[in-house]
């Protein structure tokens, strides 16, 4: 019936991406401040088809979640929404049947095969798998929703964590 | 140096979504336009993880480009502007080292294992690799801008091409 799902698909890493976060702590989300950048270092073999990507303000990052060790779970308790449990594909949580890491970041600067954004919520060595530009409507969604977050108590505080704010937990 | 960048990342599709476009012609980017649909239809061991995936208006589709079978180019010309040529990181073309594609879909509903969105840029049969939900703010960046797109001639006609409204080419 699903003849196509029964595939494994192979796919290469592109470059490696470097953050400050080594050890057990990364962000939740991209980090919007000024200070802080993570770098996006590409091999030899793609350089050139970063041409034109300073253009745009934002990007997507597509990536591997390399130090995943647990297995996934149906249901899920997001670190960041205590007691609350949903489904994971409701989640962003990176311990996924493909563990897929999704950010969009902003470009401070593309050079020699390289791309500094601002702190991505990835870990120092993370390999890359695509970049893609972030494009103006057909991206940014001016009526999308904040959906299970909004039933969470103190969602308030929830919501400085996915505007990237700083804040004392 | 770059140990993790030669390692090979194995994933499996999670299921297939189907969509009517079958043979050589699928739209450029989702359609927004009320009829017609594309079903995400995931195998049954994810079915609960859809679990509160209905109370978001948006979703992010990640999928596999399984029909692509050129090899990719540094620099492209993008079918939809006429003329332009841009670095392969700077276009959403399917053709690129790793074929995953993104788009973001708005849900319908969520019934039996399956999520039913408006119609996706993607050929039906299409292996899924993970849906993950659009969140408000982290993912609306409103000051995101088009790029490379306003210096092409006639861009406004490209505007309605992202923008998914009909028209005649």
């Amino acid at each position: 019936m699903i003849k196509e799902d029964s595939t494994e698909i192979v796919l290469k890493p592109i470059g490696i991406i470097r953050t400050p976060y080594r050890g057990n702590y990364a962000p939740y989300q991209p980090l919007e401040r000024e200070e802080g950048e993570a770098r996006l270092i590409l091999k030899p073999e793609y350089h050139s088809a970063l041409a034109d990507l300073e253009k745009f303000q934002y990007i997507y990052v597509i990536y591997y979640c390399h130090l995943i060790e647990e297995s996934w779970q149906a249901r899920i308790c997001p670190a960041w929404a205590k007691g609350k449990e949903v489904g994971l594909f409701a989640s962003r949580s990176p311990v996924r049947p493909n563990p897929i890491g999704l950010s969009v970041v902003k470009i401070k600067k593309v050079q020699a095969g390289e791309v500094v954004t601002n702190l991505i919520d990835a870990y120092d060595g993370t390999p890359l798998l695509d970049i893609k530009p972030y494009i103006k409507e057909l991206d940014s969604k001016q009526d999308a929703n904040y959906g299970w977050i909004m039933e969470v108590d103190g969602y308030d505080h929830l919501l400085l964590h996915i505007r990237g704010i700083a804040h004392k937990d």
